[in-house]
């Protein structure tokens, strides 16, 4: 079950760019579970990882590796996570990228490693580096749809984003996947998404563009409230691109390639949510007239990880007094809830503290049994305005979650 | 559903309270749906009220009349929760006030109004007020375990209490009831409770004992993560036991009736845990060692409202990776994970921050099977120790919050 058509894009190559994919048999016989990618000597990488404190080992390694130089080749698996396992964690981490190291011909911190799935167990290190010969065996540029597949864990539908732009006749390509469904909250999630460009840019400047599309997007999207240990989402940029290099001074087309990672990204997350587990519903949560980003995001957060608001998503059920109380709890000081208008789409359900002259429960009716909403809450004491993307919460969420380890 | 016996203790009259139950008609006709406490003019009355800023009609009239008076009526309704209702919300509680008032020969201001059920929706008033007569000519002091009844609304189960203890020679009594089992959460919740001693307590004092005794028991609750905007918390105290009057100056009396109405509120609310909507466990969510106390319930809360970990409750999963993510994301500032050790009831599964070398699933698993289970966390950073009650999250959850309306 997901929101919406289950489509996926084509995928632009990124010259520079290779990946592998094979099936090592982590978790299950015969899936694709392994995944490679090999950057040009020209790529810059840049990266965001999770702020669970509990970060796994290969979260940890990731981390150390990309401080001291530029990375030759990511290693993926899926099906087993790699966190809480303490120091054989580090040195199972550490053994993953000296198989790729070997079978590649270069270094140990050129190594990036990336693992999801089930946390708390051994990661099976013999299966995934007997595999790695197979996944370099298939290195290809067109390999973003196997890869796709290859690190989803409990996603439905492979994720995948490809956008171009034209710049004084260069073309530049941003092409990324992602996976995650569950475990989906702010500051990243059991969310891993890997994104190339062949745009030329700085490592200091690539690190700024990840970080600033990450909070509009993958830092703005919850299924559960719950961060993973895992997250993590890279951005490479091959330079192999006839454009100039990308340049704050040079405004347009700095411009132009922040939108363009910013949109990549924004699909991928957007994706992760459709696909989120057990979602019916594709909810976007707009707080307008916040005195500030942080009581914005406050008051939409509260709506967004609301179970009760969740499972009348679920219902098609417009309780609009669910919302009213979310908003009345969300802790804002001095709230002045005369103030406030809530929207269901266009239809004002809350008019000034209280339930809109117009309303009708038909009006909400209609709204709530589409498959996407938007929950639009107007507070009226200052100017910021944030928005969040989530689900519904169903009985499937509690299937997949009751049963994952099963 | 609901976890662990059906127990209806045998609840104690409390001289110069009576309680009349009648049913009104308010949602569905020939329930229990109208309670009226009438309290002596010896009667000195305290009270806690939701925190949540959209606070709903009668707790904004109750408020306003307790800062007045001492009252001497409280009439709750279920079925309606007359919030989210504007004007006309204030207009209809004060309505049902003046029926009570001209029933009685009292003041407005000597009534407090109590409701609890659907937000949003208009208040019938006159169905309510044409049957206060009904409910005035019911008045009884054995009238305890209807009224636990007629103030139930998605709860499954009457939940009441009752202490007594002598002091030199005298006994006094404690008895209250309680509603609520879902949007529960700490700041008070879709809760509404009435606890009624012959103690002698000057009000001042009664207000400073309820609101502490609240902070051990209702506001250490936590089903949903949901606050209500009707949740109150009543304790009256008739003076008509034959003890001395309650005063910090007599250490031992103040320290025995502070704990027996703790002992009443602490049963209460656990009742409310465990009749919470689809529970089919009891949890107890420890946290020792942080730093302050705010630290330590804010591990202890992002554990409770975990949807991950309250799935894997429900499945008897000794998934305690989630619990071990949930504690690195609670958002503590350098968190050392190392000093970090986490407990299912006696059985040690995380230690220094990895999985326990003595731990086995079956040991995880045999916990896990109870009902009633207790997660400890050890933070080692401190001296702050805090405690949580809550649920699983189940199908019946869903279920219950997606066809509440319907």
């Amino acid at each position: 079950m997901a929101v919406g058509a289950d489509f996926f894009p084509e995928m632009t190559a990124i010259e520079g760019v290779r990946i592998g994919t094979t099936c090592a048999g982590i978790k299950k016989p015969g899936r694709k579970d392994l995944v490679l990618f090999e950057l040009s000597e020209q790529c810059r990488t840049a990266g965001v990882f999770t702020k669970n404190a509990f970060c796994a080992a290969p979260v940890t390694v990731a981390k150390l590796h990309l401080a001291e130089m530029s990375p030759r080749y990511l290693l993926i698996n899926t099906g087993n996570a790699n966190a809480g396992t303490g120091e054989q964690g580090m040195t199972d981490a550490l053994a993953c990228c000296t198989g790729v190291a070997q079978s590649t011909g270069t270094t140990l911190p050129q190594i990036l490693p990336f693992s999801t799935g089930v946390i708390g167990e051994a990661l099976p290190v013999h299966t995934i580096v007997d595999a790695i010969p197979a996944a370099y065996d298939a290195l290809t540029t067109n390999g973003w749809d196997e890869a796709a597949e290859g690190i989803m864990t409990t996603d439905t539908r492979p994720k995948g984003a490809s956008v171009s732009f034209d710049y004084e006749g260069a073309t530049i390509n941003v092409t990324g996947i992602s996976k995650g469904s569950g475990m989906i909250c702010p500051n990243m999630a059991t969310m891993l998404a890997f994104v190339a460009t062949d745009a030329d840019v700085p490592q200091e400047l690539l690190q700024e563009i990840i970080s600033q599309a990450s909070e509009k997007s993958f830092n703005r999207i919850t299924v559960d409230g719950d961060t993973s240990t895992n997250d993590a989402c890279v951005l490479v940029a091959s330079g192999a691109s006839a454009a100039p290099i990308v340049d704050k001074s040079n405004e347009g087309l700095y411009q132009a390639f922040s939108n363009a990672v910013t949109s990549v990204l924004q699909t991928l997350a957007h994706a992760i949510v459709r696909d989120g587990e057990g979602a019916t519903k594709f909810v976007t949560v707009t707080v307008d007239g916040g005195q500030t980003a942080d009581e914005s995001l406050q008051v939409a957060y509260t709506i967004a990880h609301s179970p009760l608001i969740k499972t009348a998503l679920f219902a098609s059920d417009p309780n609009w007094g669910r919302i009213l109380a979310a908003v009345g709890r969300a802790g804002l000081s001095d709230l002045d809830v005369n103030q406030i208008n809530i929207y269901l789409d266009d239809i004002c359900i809350v008019q000034s503290g209280g339930v809109a002259a117009s309303y009708t429960e038909e009006q909400g009716q209609t709204v709530m049994n589409q498959e996407e909403i938007l929950i639009r809450v107007e507070l009226n004491r200052g100017s910021a305005l944030e928005t969040v993307w989530t689900t519904d919460l169903s009985h499937d969420y509690v299937s997949i979650n009751a049963d994952y380890r099963s």
